[in-house]
This record gives structure tokens, C-alpha cells and sequence, in this order.
């Protein structure tokens, strides 16, 4: 059975595409998972998006304790790393391990990017180096 | 075709008119909103509250990026306000221009309500000046 | 008629009972609340749960502004304690006393949860006498 | 008798209008205040500017405590907004209602500009909206 | 054979039921403590009072390791809460476990109230909850 | 001959006795100034009010290096005690002895208060007893 | 009957006159106070120094609630106004007005000398003007 | 035609030679611009001195905005360097390029010292190099 | 011809294997980077460790202005991560791109080590990810 | 004549030897104290322990002003090593030299215990060498 | 003879002329050397430059204690300044004269370059004025 | 066989005995050294010094990892104590315990130097008693 890895996306992060196309391009985060998906093909992907942070809490629960075990959870908690202490804790609160991805480099952005309440609680962070950044977390779960 | 701007009300802003009427009034926000349609009558006011943070933050991608084009969001994130760096992220992904909004005067309050995550991302702020303040922002867009 | 007070617990606690049972126990907070109802006869204990800040905050006006009356809240807004400024202004904004509950000592934990949002505006808190602490925290009401 | 409402400029604003005028327009700030007396037929419009603190405090005492009673105070007092204790405790010694207006969003300029000791003795702020604020703050008195 | 609680209280907590009697009462904490006897008939209930620092940490050291053993510490260090480092290590130097009690909420206080040098080495603290939080703490013990 | 003393009051102490004179009283500093110098009749007392940090600085080097002799400066320089470091200068610069003086107590008003500039440059500061203080202040020379 | 005036010293300043007797002299504290009782005839003076915290707390809450009754309290906590909140708290307790004095300047010492716990509580301050502080502290309360 | 250049000096700097001649030499800094003007004869040098802070803005505005062009700013703000925002916007105002100085190491002296509002918007600044600096600042501008 | 990547440890780092084997493994830093040229057949990896800052700062000179094009760095400076902003200045002196890496994760440890000096002149970071750190960033030149 | 040098101990140091003997052993500081003594024949050693800082200033008064002079005091004053200004006001009242010692490493425990008020007026500090450093600061004495 | 005057240049300085020479100019610093010593025929300049901390100090104390007898060191420790007490300690620890030197303006560049460790044993310093500051620094000397 | 200890001094201590001979005296460390080889007849005693941080490190992991076995490091790495992560670092990857000297207080110089980083992975430290505190620490490895 192929191992089942999931993709955690956070708020805004569902208007990649969208927005601004002639800069971050006009491909949407949905047609770059399609090519996660074909670039891995022995894995089971999985992607989740939302902008609340209640219902990201909730769907990490549901990894944790659902009835599909999961090998990894890649996330990208967009704006709420920095100030969500919940989602932490519910990372902290399942087995399954994460890594954190950020698109951009947090660090050369406003000072209150630069914190992250979740690398704490993850195996470890990748910063700064495009959507390849999901695909090395993936492959660390390999 | 008349103007469209949305006033976007964050969390406990639902209870004015039905919270301690002997001072703030019993007028619900909804029945202001009514004087201000009046008083705007070449405008289409719309208006839209929660105590959900990520539900304002689809409120707001829905005006940038759905069917209707909006000239103008005039925003009271309530508490959200010092808080959310996701609801600040939304405004800026999207095009339309906002106004921030504040009844009471967040400077002469607790200490946590001096920073604004928004006013960044606005074209300015209106504080202390009551519910007029919502008018003076909507006469910003004109 | 018996007193109405209801407990509120926040993110992840309903994880209690499931994580790590060798450690926490097996008991759910379900389980548990079922034994205060034991304890408290006379009294109707409600009890709500959520992972989403905004639906805390609705239940909190429900609470203040429904058709039943209350006579107290008992809080374990679990992570939201130390960054949601919007509870903190429902719980004012509504005229039923409230008492703050943590299971374990937030002062022996990492420093970002020695702060608490909620202390302000309840009569007080309990901190680190486990489970036991909404037991007190219910007969500071009778 | 029409009402009495002065605006007072702090320093450096006396350069509007000849400081890079490809961007910030020819229009000199005493130009544009007589718009502002079109636009307000019906009140008696003062202006007041210095780039003397002592001068500013001298104005507002005798705006408190001098012949003529004013209905108003628009104050955009520029750098002593952030540096000024003493012009701040002389509104506060005087009985007329005081607006602060900033042209610019000072919220996104230097750091120090982020704090004014204004804000705590007026009615409210506007900041960011352009030559606009001075219209809306009066507007506030009427 | 009964169970020893003690109660100590630090300084100016002996001015309880002298100071401001239309406040709080003229009941004196002598007083309410023979209230707490008849409450808990089964326990051997101790009470001390110092304005000493020195005197409280002595006490500790004595119930620590005395010939008398004791099952819990209540206590209310008063103002040495915030500045006694000294009664902290006393505490933390012998194996009675004890609770802290606050009866006004120091986080509704002077800033130099919210933080407790006792609290990392306590079980758990109770604030704000009046008188009443000495019968829970002893609860606690049961 | 005669010792001579000066009393120099800043920004907003010309107010003293206009401003809400059923608090403050209707005497003016003047008057007040009129008792001192029958209290004190074998001195030569000097008055000087400025809401100009500049004047003020003038005065003091008038003062240091002008053809009267002064035995010393008393200096309640009101809100630029805590933002001018050209005051401090200025008396550091001059060799008369200076007594700083505030009416009200500062340390238990706004933070911002808790501060001089010039008590490092002060023989030392008499605070929160009023008028008295001047006159303490001026005993201070005898 | 004479009013009853008493000035209380903290830890250390019994030294005075013994402690290098070049530099402050060789009078002691006691020899001063003798002097002090000539000046005020009129006065019940009583002088009282402890160089234990809850020593002087104690002696505190005797002239509040003791048989004799005082008309004012000259307090020079010595190194406890930087570091007591008891003695504060203590102050705060008791109706009796209170004057701090300190024989130095402590704005020029060590950062950690600016602060005082005891301002806060006492009527005002007088700080720098060497043993006349005690002379003008008395002459507060005549 | 020759080049226009100013020295502009701020609170306390018409003491030179004046305050403790035995130190600092009893040569007045308009004897010193004496000499200065015979080091550069092909220079129209200026001079301008003034304890008032918006004497020096008005003076910065006439340089940028008047009859005369100047090549240069030579700034020596004292005080104000520390203190003064609405210096430094006037400086930024105009197009005349400034070049700030200091007679004595502003690094090593007091902790407000070691901020200069004015350097962000100087050309540069020599610090610590005395009279000398003057010289060095002027040469920048050949 | 295939690319040129040098990857850069700094000080301590040539102690992998070495140090506590029985934790870290007996595997050197070089026999990894053995793996790696079998790993990347097509690149030309490069190996340089310093533990004197000055030397690192000397080759990252060399790969940017040498006569070998290199086309990507890989850069663990251990300590010097957090101290060197000398390092951080070569590395933006050069053209060559940058990605950080370090082993362990470095904001689960001491607090100076969350902070690296270079983050903001590379092109990302990848943290906690153990040696396969290494490889990812390796990837991204690709 | 031998000389007199002095151990001081602060609170909770008498514990030495009680508490958790398995861990600290069973030699009490008496003990320690005698084997001092044995090793220093030629000196005559005291010991003086109080949880009571008040005492401790006494002692060090006594030590300083009393009939028996002292050659050096070795001072570990616990817990009071954090907060007391009041004892290290003492050791600079008096001529006796002081070494400061602590047995465990107090930079390596919680953050309150790295600062000690009593270095600045020490000769030095002797920290985490175990019982030895009483040993090696009494040998500085020598 | 004449007189010795050393310039030190410390890290990623000797790439001046190397790198983006279409901003910088293709000058490298050895050619700006030569024509500094084309200016001061007069004087025995030399040039020194290191990227390596411990290189930077062995130099300052050959210049220091070595045969030949230098008049001034003109000092850009470049990142150096920020990080180094060591090259403090060595330019505090010989008796030659310094002036530091940045040809750009550090106070208008990230904020962790305010800071200069330097500046507190140099003589002075002249930042933002170009290379033309090495000549003004040399000038001093004269 | 006799046991090996190793002196390591940090930058600018090579300058002892040539700096400031008046002050310091004219022994050399290189001197000094040989006394203590002369009192500890039985130890192998080695002694490095140097200005490099890179070679010190290098140094310690010799002794760590080298063919000669150390029984400890006696360690005063000069400046470098304040802002060396990397030989922090080194002193923890070798198992050779090791004991930090300073021949001054460093508590009562500047701020910057009240902080080490090396204390956390020493066994202790021994500051401001001389050249006495070298010996002190060898004596702690017998």
C-alpha cells in the first residue's frame, strides 16, 4: 500500500494563480499538485486547504486519529505560523510528523514573519525556495 | 451602474445595539446601515459581519476576485485588528483599496489595542470618531 | 429551576482521553463531565467544544444574549488563552461572571503561554490542579 | 453666528505645494484651505501654522482661553506629533474638542512615527487619507 | 490521624478584617480560618502569619523538616509573591507540595503583580476568586 | 544685598488658575508668586514663564552668564521635563545651583512622566507636594 | 496636643556619621534627629530604623492602627524603596500620609536606584538635597 | 561666483568660550568662523546659531527655498540631534545636501546621546574630531 | 561540463563522527560527501571546512571572483550563523547563489541560535532536516 | 594573631546536607565547615547562616564596625544574591573585602538567578566549583 | 622624518574595484591608496587589510609595539565594527590615536549596523562621506 | 604519569606585562607562567595564547580529540568570552572539562561584557581575583 503524505495549505494561500499572475505565474497550487502527484507516483498525496484556522486544527485531528494513517504532514500555515499557537499545539497533540514550508523567504520580510510558532513542533522548516520547497518535504518523508 | 463598497464588521460588532443600550444606544448596526444607504443613495452598500476570522478573510477574496467589482472595503476588523496577520495578508492580495475603521479611539485603550496589523495594508485609519467614522470612509471612495 | 452553567473548552481539547492515554488517561473530557453532573445535581451543567475561535465567540453571545440565563461560564480556552484578543471581548461584552480553568500550570510552560488574554476580563483562574480545577471553578458559582 | 473651527499645521507643512511639486502638486496648503472655505460656507474657518512648538501651545491657549469660542480643533501637528508631550497637555488644558489628521498613513513611515502623543488627548484620528482628512475632521464638528 | 494543612499568609494579610471594614469586611482572617476548621472537621488545620520573608521561609524549612508532616501548603506570600526568589527555593526545598492563592486577580493589577516567583514551584495557584480560593486549595489536598 | 533666586515654569504653568479653577483653584501663579515673595523678604525672587523650549534655554544662559548674580534656579519645567535634553544642557552649562520642582506627583501619572531629563543635571527634585514645593525649594538656597 | 510625626530609615542608614566620617561627616543620624526636635518644638517627632523589611512593615502597621495616632509618615527606605513591594503595599494600608526622602540623588546612581516602589503610595518625593530633605518632609505635614 | 555654504548650530553651542574657558579655550565659535572663512576664501561661508528648534527649521527652509543657493549644510544640532523629528524632515525637505557634526565623541557619552534623528537624512557625520570637524565638513562640499 | 557547488561548513563541523559516535553515527563529513558525488554524478561538488571565520570569508572571495564559475553554495556556518555579519557581507558581495542549511533544528534550541545573520542574503534556509538538508539544497541548483 | 575571615550564608543554605542527601550527601555546611577549619589551622574561620536578610545586614554591619576586625568575608547569600540591594548596600559600607561564591553554576540555572546584585562591590565571584569554592575564596584571603 | 600613518580596512573591503564596478567604479582600493599618498607626500602612509578578525588584532599590536612609531591608525573594520570587542580591546590596549572610518552611512542601513563597538576607543568617526572620509580621517593626524 | 591541564588566553592577553607596566606591573603571562608550573610540580601545565577565534578552536579540538589526554581547560578567551558562539560550541563537543578565568570583574565593566557565552559549558567560572584566579582553577582539577 502507497504511503499517504498530506499537504497542509493556510490562509491566501488558496489564491496562488490568481493573483497577481503575470509575477507568481497563472499556475494555481491545484494544477502544481497534479504535478506532485506525477513526479511521486508511489505516493498516496493529499492536499488540504483553508482559511480557518479552526478547521486546519481540525483536519490535522483527523490525520491524527482518522482511520488512513499518514506518514507526513507538509505545512504551509501561511499567515497563521505566525500567530497561531493552536495550530502548534495540534501538531504537537498527533504522531504523524511535519515539516514546514514557506514559499518565500520569511526572514526578509516583516519582522513579525520571522517568528514561527510551528518549527517547534516539526521535524524542521524550508524557507525561501519556491513551491520545490514542497517537494523536498516530501521527499524527506522517503 | 452605481458604486459598490462593503462594510466589513469583525467579531462582537453584532452586539452593538443590544449590548448595554443605555449607553451605546439601541441602535443595531444594521439599523445604521440602513441611514447610511440613505444617506448614500447613488451607492451600493453592502455589508457583512463575523466572528469567524477565516470567514472574513473568504468575504474578502470573494470581493477581489468574484463577479462583482468593488470600489472600496471599509473595514472594522474588531479584535481581529491587533491579532491577524492573515485577514492584513487578504487585503493586500486583493486590488481593491480598503479603509480601516475604528468606533472607539484604540490609542486610549489597552495597551495590546495600539498596534494595527491592518493599517499597513489600508489606505488609512479612521479612530475615535464614532459610528461616523464609517461615513467619513465611505466618502473616501466618492 | 436548577442554575445553568456551562464549561467552554477550546482547540485540541478534545483530544483529551485519545492522546496519549498511558499518560493522560483514558477518561474523556465527555466521561468526566459526566461525573460533574454526578457531582452537582442540582445543578444543569452545559458543555461546548471547539477548535474554531469564531464559533467560541458565538456561543459566548448565545450565552449572554439567549433565551436561557446563566449563572456562570468556566473557560479553558486552551491555546486561544494566550492570543485571541476577540474571546476576551465577548466574555466582557456579556454580563454572566466567568472563571478562567487550566489543566496544567501555563506557568511552568514556555513563555509565550505565561499570558493569558482572558485573566483580564474573568473574576479569576485556576492553573495546574488538573481536572480538579473545573470542579472549583463550578463551586465558585454555587 | 457661524461656528469657529481652526485648523493648526506643525512644522515643515508650510511646504506644501512648493517641495517637489511633479509630486505632491503645486497647490500650497493656503490654497487649498480656501476650497475648504467653499466647501464650508457656513463656518468660520481658521488656519494656524508654526514650525514652534512654543507658538502651537501659545495658539491653543488662546484658542481655550481666548475672546472668540471655537467649536473645533483640526490638528496635524507633523514631526512633534511623535516628540510633543507638551503640546499634548495643552489640549488637554483646554476645553475645545481636538482632531488630529495626518496626510500621509504614519503607521507605514519610520517606526518613531508610529506614536503619537496626540492621539490620547483628541476625540480620534484620521491618518492616510490625503488633504481629504482635514474635510472629514471638520466634518466631525459639524 | 487527621491530615496537617497549613495556610501561610505574608505581609500586611494580617491587616484582613482591620483595613477599610466597610470594604472588606470586618471579619479578620483569624476569623474566617475558624470558618475553615468547622468546614473540614477532618483535617488538622494550621495557620501562620509573618511580615517577614526570613520568618515565612523558616516556617517552610520547619514543616518540611519537622516532626510534625504536613500534606499541603496553602499559600498566600502577598506582596513577597512578586519578589522573593527566596521563598520559591524554600518551597522547592521541601517535598510538601503546596497551592498558591490569590485573593484578588493580580493580572487585573499594577503590572509588577502579574508575574509570581512561587508559582513554577507550586502545584497550581488560584487568583481572584476571593476568600474562596483558600477552602479549594485545601480541597485541592483532599 | 539681596540673594537672588528664579523660578522658571514651563509649557502650559501659565495656565494655573484659568484652568479649571474649581479644582485648581482661582489663584493664578502670579499670585502664588506674590506669597512667596512676602514669605520670603530678604530674598530677591525672580519669575519666568515660557511655553518656548528655546526662551527657556535663553533664560538660563541669561542667568549663568548675564550681570546678576543668582544663588539659585528653581524649575518646574512642566511636559519638556521629559523630552528636552537641550534644557538639561543648558543648566549643566551654567554653574547656579538648580532645585527641579513638580506640583503634581509624576511618578504616578502616564509612564512617560516617570522620566526627567534634568534631575541628572539637578542638586535634586522635590515632587507631588503641591505648591509647597517651590517653597521648599527656594528654602533649599537659604 | 502636639501632632506625632515619625521618620523611619531602612537598611544601612544606621551608618551614618560612622561610615566614612571624612566624607559625610561624623554626625550621626541620631545627632541630626536631636537637632531636628529643636527646630520643631512643636512636634512629637519619633525616629525608628530596622535594617529588616518586615521590621519596618511591622512598624508601619502600628502607626496605623496603634493608639497613638500620627499626622504623617518621613520615609527613607534606603535600598528596600528599590526592591519592596511589601513595604509599599504596607504604606498603602494604612491612612497615614507619607513623605519619601532620599539623602542623595537617585536619578544619578545606578540604573537600578530610579525606581521606586514607594512614590506610588506616598503623597511626593524629595530626593537629592542631602539631610534637609527630612527637614522639608516634616515641614509637608505642619 | 562663489559657493554658499552654512554652518548651522543648534541649543547651548553660543556658550563656546564662554563656559569654562580653562577647558575649552576662551575662543568663541565666532572667532573660530573667523578663521575658518580666511581656510576657505573662494567660499561664501555662513553662520547661523539658535537655542530655538523652530528657529533652526525656518532657517533650513529659507536655505532650500530662498534667493541665495547654497552648495551645502554644515549641521551641528546639540541637543536636538537627540530629540528633534521635525529637524530632520526639514532637513529632508529641502534639496541642499547636509553633512552632520559633533565637537566631542557623541558614542561615548550618555546613552541618549548615542541616537541622532538627523543622520538619516545627512550625507554623512564626523563625530569626535572636535573643532576640527567643522573643517573636514566643509572640505566635503568642494 | 557539469556545474560547479561547493558546499561550505563552518566551525565545529569537522567533528561529525568524531564526536559522540554512538549519537551521531561514525560517519565523517567527508564520507557523506562521498555519497553525495555518487548521489549528483553530473555536478562537480566542491568540500570546504573552516573553523576560522576569516578563511570562510576568503573562499566564499574566491568562488565568486575566481576562475572556476560556480553555481551555487551551500553554507552551514554553524556558530557563525549567528555572529558573522561578515560572513552574511561576502556572501552578498558575490553573485553566486546561496541556500543555508543546518542539521539540527535551530529554533527548538538556545535562544541566540534562532537568529542567523545569513537567511537574508540567501535564497532560502532548510533547517532540522538532518544531513538530507544537504542534498535538498544541492537539488535546488539544479 | 590569626586572622579572621568570615563565611556568610543565605537562606536556604542551612538545608545543606537534609535535603535530598542521595543527591547532595549528608554532610551538613557544619560539617564542611569543620573540615575547613582543619584545613586552614592558621586562620580563625566563622560561620554565620540566617534566612533573614535583614541579618545578614546586620552581620556585615558587625563585621565592618564591631570590635573583632576581619581580614575578608566569603559571601553566598542565596536567593538574596538575586534581589537584595539592601545587602550588597552593605558590603560597600564597609572595608572589608568580600569574594562572592556560589556552589552551583548560577548562569546555568533560570534566568532571575544570572544576575547578582552583590558582584559589583565584591573583589569577585567564585561560581559552580562546588564546596570548593569556599575553599578557594577563602584562600584569596591568604 | 615622517610621520606613520597606517589605514586598516577590515572584511569583504579588499573587493572594492572588483565588485559591480558600474556602481562602485573599477577603482580598487590600492589605486585610491596611491593617490592618497600622492596628497600627503609628506607623510609615510601604509596599508593593511585582513579578513580575519585575529589578523586585524595582531596588526593593531605590532603598530602598537612594534620598532616603528606610528602617529595614527585610520580604522574600517568593516562588518567587523559591529560584532568585534576584540579589535576594541586591541585598539584600547595601545597608546596610537584612531579614527574610524564607513564610507557609507551605517545609521541609514539595517539596524544591527547602527551599533559600532569601535567608536567607544577611537577618537572619532566620520561615516557616509565617501573614500574622501580616509583622507579626512588622515587629515586629523596632521 | 602526571596530569595534563592546558592554560588557553584569548586576545590581547599576550599584552600582559608589556601594557601599561606601571599598572600592571612587567611580568608577562609567559612569567607568570612559570610560577605556577613551579607550585604544581606534579601537573604537566601547557599554555596558548591567541588573537585568532578559529585557532583556539582549532586548539580545543586537539585537546579533545588528540593523542595527549587532558584532565581540564583553564580558559579566559579574552573579548572573545562575549561574542563567541563557535568556541562555545568547541568547549562542548570535547568531553575535557574545562573552568573560565577573568583576571578583572567582569560584572562591573560595560554591559557588553556582562554576559558569557562559555560559562554554560564550563564547569564554573572565576572572575575578578587576579592572575590568582588561574591558579584556583587548576586547583579545581587536582
Amino acid at each position: 500500500m502507497s504511503k499517504n503524505i498530506i499537504i497542509i495549505n493556510g490562509p491566501n494561500l488558496n489564491l496562488l494563480g490568481k493573483r497577481e499572475p503575470h509575477i507568481y505565474g497563472s499556475q494555481t497550487f491545484e494544477e502544481y499538485f497534479e504535478e506532485l502527484k506525477t513526479l511521486f507516483p508511489e505516493l498516496a498525496l493529499h492536499y488540504f486547504q483553508s482559511n480557518h484556522e479552526g478547521a486546519i486544527i481540525d483536519k490535522i485531528h483527523e490525520i491524527g486519529y482518522g482511520y488512513t494513517e499518514f506518514a507526513g504532514i507538509v505545512i504551509n500555515a501561511g499567515a497563521y505560523t505566525h500567530t497561531s499557537v493552536a495550530i502548534a499545539d495540534a501538531l504537537s497533540a498527533v504522531k504523524t510528523p511535519a515539516v514546514e514550508v514557506h514559499i518565500s523567504n520569511i526572514h526578509t520580510r516583516e519582522t513579525f514573519r520571522h517568528h514561527s510558532y510551528l518549527t517547534r513542533v516539526c521535524k524542521g522548516m524550508i524557507t525561501g525556495l519556491g513551491l520545490k520547497g514542497y517537494e523536498m518535504a516530501i521527499r524527506y518523508f522517503l
